[in-house]
C-alpha cells in the first residue's frame, strides 16, 4: 500500500498562491459549480481522504470479509453471503442519503431524485458477486466508490442541488458463477434477460427460479421484465472498476477510461468417452474422453496464439493483424472428470472455453475454427463430442462523449492528488474484461473508468490497488458527478481561471 | 443375462448313465470326500442353483442399491453407505452358520472355527467399497460368492465337519477413492497398513482417524496393529473377482485363475501456475497450469504408447516386449482445477496418473521417464510442477499350488454346468486391475479365480456378469473349500471312476 501523507497539497503546489489552490483543488475535488459562493473544501484540503480513502478501503475490506468460502472469498448469485453483503451495502447508500431498494433480480439500488426532475437519470454501478477465491476489488471497488461519491456530495451540502437523478446500483451477477452465464443482474436492468434464464439449473440442479423463490423474489418472467428501465428514463452509465491488466502499473498511472470492452464466446465442450478400469482396458482399445480433452485444451492454445496455422482454407481471413492477436485470448478455466477417481479410465469429461477479442471477425473465427478441430480431433480418438454455446457477446464500444468527460475528470483529479507532479495525460484503454457496462450498453450510453491495480493480477486473492488509487477513484467520480448532474456549468472568475481550469 | 434351463444336465450328459452322472456332478458341485456315504445333492441336481445363482444374484443386485450416491453407485471407506451395507453382509454371514465380527478398520469377517482345530485357516475374501458410478459385481461378488459357498456347505450339513477354520473377510477399503490411497481393509489385515494412515485426509479434510472415530472405531495405532492376522494361523487366501478384462468373454468361458497381479503406481501431479483474469492477461505472458496438465496428460499417453520415442538415453531398457507394451497401461481419472471458474486462468490444476505393468522393470521405467518429463514440460511453461508418489506396489505372483488347486476346482464346476459340451481348460491369467489378494501377499500364499464379464467392461455401471456364471464361480468355491478344508481325500468308487473323476 502506498504511504500516507498528512498534507498531501504541501507536495502538490507548494509554490501557488492559497487562495488559486484552493480553487484549483475545489475544481478538482468538490467543484465550484455554484458560483455564488467560496469553493467548499468538505475536509482539511477539499480532497475528502476519509471518506473516500479510508472509509472506501475500509468497506472494501469489511465486504471483502463477506464469503460463502472459508478462508478465501467466494460470493455468487444470490448465495448466502450475497444476502448478507445486501444489508451492508443497504446501509452504506443509506448513510450516503440515498433512496434505497432492492428488485426482483437481487439489484441493490441506491438513487438520489431531485425535486420535480425530469432530467434522464446517471447511473452508475458494479457488481457484488465475485468469482471464487476473487479479490477484494474486483466489483466491489466500483459500488463502493461511488457510494462513497455520494456521500462526499451529501456532506458537502451539495447531493440536494443536484438537477439529475443519481443512482447507485449494485448488481447481483456478473461474473456468472454459479449459473455459468454472465450479467444476470445488468442485463435485467437493461432488459435483455430471456424469460428462460428462470429455468437455467447451477451444478446442484437448483434453477434460478428456485434461488430467486427461496430468497422471497416472485421468480417469475413479468417480475424480470419490470426490473428493466425505461431507456428514456436514463442518460447514461458509468462504472469504476480496477484495470485487471498491467498497462497502467506500466505507465505508473491510476487512472485510466476505457474506448470499449472486448467481444466474448463462452462455450462448454463435452467429450463422451468409454468409462472403464484403469488396469484392463488396453491402451490401443481405449475412448478415454480425458486424453482428447487435454489434446484439445492443447489445440485450443495454440489455435490463438498461432491461429494461421491452424486455420482450415475457407477460414482464413486477414483479420488477423499484430494488434488483433495481442488482444485475442483463450482460456479453459474449468475442466470436469467423471467419476473422477484415479483407478478409473473417465466416462466424461468436459471442460469451458472462454475467447475473447477487440475485433468480432477475430473471435468468431476462432471459435468456427475451434468447434471444427473439435469434432474433427474427436473423430480420430473416436469419442462423442459437442460444443454448447453459453454465452456470446460482441466487443462494446464506450460513448465518446461521456469518455471524455470521464478522461477530464480522472486527468483533473489525478492532477490535484498529493505525490503527482503534473497531469499526464490519461490513458485509453480496451477491457479484455467483460463488465456490467457491457449490457447496460443496450440501454444508454456507457462510459468507465479503470484504477490501476499491482501487476495486473485479478481473479485472485493477490488483486491489490493502492488506498491513493482507490482515493483517486472515488475523487474522479465526485468531479464527474458535479459535471454530469450540477444546475449550471461552473462559474469560474476570469478567463485567466477558467483557462487554467480546463488545462486540469 | 444367460437363459436359465429348468433341467439343465440334460443338455450337459445326456447320453452317460443315471447313476455315473450322479456321481460327476455330486464331485463337481459338491464333492463326495467323505467316503462312507452316497453323494449328497443338496437340492435339485447337486448344484445348489437357488443359494449359489437365484440368491447370490439377488444379493449382489440388493448390495449394488446400497450407495451414497442418488442414482449411481459409490460405497467409499466408511461413508454413512458403507454403515448400512456392513449390517446387511453380517446379516447373510449369520444365515451362513458364520460367527461374525467387524475389526477395527472396519473389515467384517465372517468364521466358521472347527471345534479343535490347529490347522491355518482359509481366508476367502473381497473388497465392499466401490469407485464412484460403480458397477455391482467388483468385489460384492466375491464376498457374496463365499458366503454362498459356506452357506451351501450348511445347508448341507458338511460345514461342521470342515477340518479347518474358514473365514470370509469383506474388507472395507480396496478402491482407495476416499483417501487415494488402495488396500486400508487388506493391508491392516495383512499387517502393513502404517500408523502414519491415520492423518491421511480425504477432499472434505476429514482424516483416517476422525472417519474411525465418528464411526465409534478405537482410530488408535494399537488398534490398526491388532487387526493384523498371525501369518502362522492363516494357511492361504482366496479372491473370486470379475475380470474387468476381455479376454473370458473372448474364450467363452466363464471362468478363469490368475497366475499373478501387475505391478501398480499412483502418482498425483500438482501444477502451479499463476492465475488470472481470462480476459485481461495476453496469452505470452500466462503461466497456466491447465495448459501444462494438458500437454502431460497427453505426454503420458505418448509414453505409454510408445515408450522408446521419448525414453531418455539412461532410461533406455530391452524390457518393452511385444508383451510388456500389451500389459502397459497408464491412466489420468482425475483432474482439478482451482478455482475452476470459466472467465479465470487457474492457479492449480492437479491430476492423478496410475501406471500399471506386469513387468516391474517397465512399470518403473515409465515412472521414471514421466517424472523427468513432466519437471521438463514444466520448465518450458514456466510453471512449478511437483510429482506426489502416492502407492507403488510390484506384481504379485499368485501361489502355483493353490492356482493349480483352484483351476482343477473351476474345470471341474465348468464341466458341471449346464450347457458345457466340454470340459476346455481353464485360461490363466495376468490381471491388470489390483485387488485385495495383493496386499494379504504380504500375509500369506494367494489364488484368484476371475468370472467373466461383457465387454471386459468395469467400474463403470455398465459392468456386467451372467447369471450363470455367478453360479460357476460359487459353486467353484464350494468345491474348492471341499477340497482344501476336507477332512480326508475322497474315496471313490474304483480306479475307473477315479480316472473320470481326475479327468474333471
Amino acid at each position: 500500500m502506498a504511504p500516507s501523507s498528512s498534507r498531501p497539497t504541501s507536495h502538490l503546489l507548494p509554490l501557488l498562491p492559497t487562495l488559486l489552490v484552493s480553487v484549483l483543488l475545489a475544481s478538482a475535488a468538490g467543484g465550484n459549480w455554484s458560483g455564488n459562493e467560496l469553493p467548499e473544501l468538505g475536509g482539511d484540503d477539499g480532497l475528502h481522504r476519509e471518506i473516500l480513502r479510508d472509509e472506501t478501503v475500509l468497506r472494501l475490506a469489511e465486504l471483502g470479509k463477506i464469503s460463502d468460502g472459508e478462508g478465501y472469498l467466494e460470493r455468487t448469485f444470490l448465495s448466502p453471503a450475497s444476502i448478507r453483503a445486501t444489508a451492508v451495502i443497504i446501509s452504506w447508500m443509506k448513510d450516503a442519503g440515498l433512496t434505497t431498494w432492492v428488485d426482483q433480480m437481487g439489484n441493490i439500488h441506491g438513487r438520489f431524485e431531485p425535486a420535480n426532475s425530469t432530467k434522464e437519470a446517471l447511473l452508475i454501478g458494479s457488481h457484488m458477486d465475485t468469482v471464487i477465491d476473487a479479490g477484494i476489488y474486483d466489483g466491489s471497488l466500483g459500488i463502493i466508490c461511488a457510494i462513497s461519491a455520494l456521500k462526499v456530495l451529501k456532506v458537502t451540502g451539495k447531493l440536494q442541488r443536484l438537477t439529475r437523478p443519481v443512482e447507485v446500483i449494485a448488481f447481483s451477477d456478473e461474473e456468472g458463477v454459479r449459473f455459468q452465464t454472465t450479467f444476470l443482474g445488468s442485463a435485467a436492468v437493461a432488459g435483455t434477460l430471456p424469460e428462460s434464464i428462470l429455468q437455467v439449473s447451477d451444478k446442484s440442479g437448483t434453477t434460478v427460479q428456485d434461488v430467486l423463490k427461496m430468497n422471497s423474489f416472485e421468480a417469475t418472467a413479468t417480475a424480470i421484465s419490470q426490473t428493466r428501465y425505461n431507456p428514456e428514463s436514463v442518460g447514461s452509465y458509468v462504472e469504476v472498476h480496477i484495470e485487471q491488466g498491467p498497462v497502467l502499473e506500466a505507465l505508473r498511472y491510476p487512472l485510466g477510461v476505457v474506448k470499449g470492452i472486448a467481444g466474448q464466446t463462452r462455450l462448454k465442450v463435452i467429450v463422451d468417452g468409454s468409462q472403464g478400469h484403469a488396469g484392463t482396458v488396453p491402451m490401443k482399445l481405449r475412448r478415454d474422453p480425458m486424453v482428447a480433452a487435454a489434446e484439445l485444451v492443447v489445440t485450443l492454445e495454440r489455435l490463438c496464439k498461432e491461429p494461421n496455422k491452424l486455420l482450415a482454407y475457407d477460414e482464413e481471413c486477414s483479420c488477423f493483424t499484430e494488434e488483433s492477436l495481442a488482444g485475442l485470448v483463450c482460456t479453459v478455466g474449468e475442466l470436469l472428470t467423471w467419476p473422477s477417481a484415479s483407478n478409473v479410465i473417465p466416462g466424461q469429461v468436459n471442460f469451458t472455453v472462454d475467447i475473447r477479442a477487440m475485433d468480432d471477425k477475430v473471435r468468431e473465427t476462432i471459435v468456427t475454427s475451434f468447434s471444427r478441430l473439435v469434432l474433427q480431433r474427436c473423430d480420430d480418438r473416436l469419442v462423442d463430442c459437442r460444443v454448447e454455446h453459453k454465452h456470446s457477446a460482441p466487443a462494446t464500444p464506450c460513448d465518446p462523449e461521456l469518455t471524455s468527460q470521464l478522461k477530464r475528470a480522472a486527468r483533473s483529479t489525478v492532477s490535484a492528488m498529493p505525490g503527482r507532479a503534473a497531469a499526464a495525460e490519461t490513458a485509453v484503454l480496451m477491457s479484455g474484461a467483460g463488465h456490467d457496462a457491457m449490457a447496460m450498453a443496450k440501454l444508454t450510453k456507457v462510459g468507465m473508468v479503470f484504477v490501476r491495480c499491482r501487476g495486473g493480477v485479478s481473479h485472485s486473492p493477490e488483486e491489490s490497488v493502492m488506498d491513493d488509487d482507490v482515493w483517486a477513484a472515488g475523487l474522479a467520480l465526485v468531479n464527474f458527478i458535479e459535471q454530469a448532474a450540477a444546475p449550471e456549468p461552473p462559474v469560474v472568475a476570469d478567463e485567466q481561471d477558467a483557462a487554467a481550469v480546463a488545462e486540469l
